[in-house]
């Protein structure tokens, strides 16, 4: 099968690829850096399978064209800006770079005849829902952060597409994804906050944030056990686990994971770790067990082992 | 009140206007006149508490160096495609026509500090939905055409803006709405046909698809019945009424209201006018009630006036 994956550098793509190698795909990356790192992509320009194209997504000519290239039987559209609060500071910044991009790749497919379209969405479109675990069906849809509202009209995108082009689609609305290769979110920042400075760690809001973790290898499983069994035009499924962990969780097990002690623990304080966070999230995960899929790790056990990984991977050597 | 109203040659802000300087606001409107009409402006433009600016709204330097100027308290935000089979043949033209331009007038409202939008949605964006009479929380929200896609892109944008910005909005989901003045719709299209040719009528689709009707008087006395009770930083509301009219009603009584005879009518066939038309649309009016609003006239009465009031603009004199 003929792959394409954008945001190819970035967290998920970098924990995705060897799979993609394994399962015997010719696979095209796309990534412009702004996000993704150019040590994760070195991970694969080495292999035979891989072909690396480094542009800016929102270049919808260089889209075209390499799709019309390639004719790519499926599309892993992961590229997209992945920290909720640079959307806040720049307020065009996920429209451009989730909304304008989703198009893009979207015209692409349907102009390349490209038909399958996997596609990583999250559960912060659900804004602050009065139901928690939040189901797929939930509404209104009401979210609070440019992040959010860009991944809805992406969502929308598809399903518009889809109808109009026959194109099939597997959206995920993801919980919060920790593993390997992070380049953002809790984790990644607490251990390079703690790196730098081992005596304190600031923690953004009051570190009662309570969500669900998901470890990236359980997301794959869970990705292509969805593109495998889920036969609709446009499948939808919230990809959690059913509990959740807290930023003060997070932070005593990174502190104790890194071996240090008194660290002192400042908080910037409100309930928002940033403008259109949602600080509880809780995501009904019936529809995936549905389907016959079911995570490995717990929460904690997702958390706890990014912890280790992610301490390992940052640690100076 | 400084009133800004974008669409301002458009259907629904060419009945509204009047309204707007009867209630003596000074009033600014904006259209490029892709869909809106001179002839309709025309009807405006003498008044002196109304400015009339021409240019393509996503001109976002020229739109923010606008808001900047009249410092707005209010903006009418009715530009749109109102096309949707266009939306389907130019892919991103609902995607700059809609997505992109309520992007400039909310970055536009936040950098002026305009604090209050009122925004025409439209009932399109529950696509094919399960529950009929459908209500303002069904989901999920899968939209079938590039327009409703475009619209949940909107109202995503502007509950974000909401959130992050203090600005206050109104969504109206509209049914179908009808009146004088149109420029686009089913009984403005069956008019003009009849004018060209007497003698037969071409419906898109079997002629079957229902959908609520509601007069544009009795829309713009719900909008600003909303605007004026509903309090919640982001006010969302069907507003359309409970029964249904069917296109073949509709050609039926366009016929009659002519005065013809023995036209032949030809269906295209399928169920669905055009790639992305929702054949059967019937909108949960409860919320509104609650409010305390209620349509002056059903579904039957509003097109059978609007047939009349079209009629009597349409025909050459």
């Amino acid at each position: 099968m003929k792959i394409v994956v954008t945001g190819a550098a970035g967290f998920i793509a970098t924990n995705l690829l060897p799979r993609l190698f394994k399962g015997g795909h010719e696979v095209h990356g796309i990534d412009n850096f702004f996000l993704g790192k150019r040590e994760f992509i070195a991970r694969s320009t080495s292999n035979s399978q891989f072909h690396f194209h480094e542009f800016d997504l929102l270049d919808r000519e260089r889209v075209v064209g390499l799709f019309q290239q390639i004719k790519p039987d499926l599309v892993w559209h992961l590229a997209a800006n992945s920290d909720i609060s640079f959307g806040t500071k720049y307020t065009d910044f996920d429209l451009k770079g989730g909304t304008l991009v989703t198009y893009n790749i979207l015209e692409a497919m349907r102009i390349a005849g490209t038909k399958e379209l996997i596609f990583s969405s999250s559960g912060a479109i659900y804004g602050e829902p009065r139901v928690m675990p939040t189901p797929e069906n939930y509404g209104p849809i009401l979210p609070i952060s440019l992040y959010a509202a860009s991944k809805v009209a992406c969502e929308t995108l598809i399903t518009a597409f889809a109808s109009n082009y026959g194109i099939r689609s597997w959206i995920y609305r993801f919980g919060n994804i920790a593993g390997p290769f992070p380049t953002h979110g809790v984790i990644h920042d607490f251990v390079l906050k703690l790196l730098r400075d081992p005596t304190r760690l600031e923690i953004l809001g009051d570190g009662r944030q309570s969500k669900p973790y998901v470890h990236v290898e359980d997301c794959l499983d869970g990705m292509m056990f969805g593109h495998q069994r889920a036969k609709e035009n446009v499948n939808y499924f919230n990809l959690a686990v059913a509990g959740s962990t807290s930023v003060n969780e997070i932070a005593d097990w990174t502190i104790a994971a890194m071996g240090l002690d008194n660290v002192r623990i400042d908080y910037t304080g409100g309930s928002r770790g940033w403008p259109g966070d949602v600080p509880q999230v809780r995501l009904d995960t019936h529809r995936m067990e549905a389907l016959g899929w079911h995570p490995q790790m717990s929460s904690a056990e997702a958390v706890r082992r990014a912890i280790r990984e992610t301490v390992e991977q940052l640690r100076p050597r």
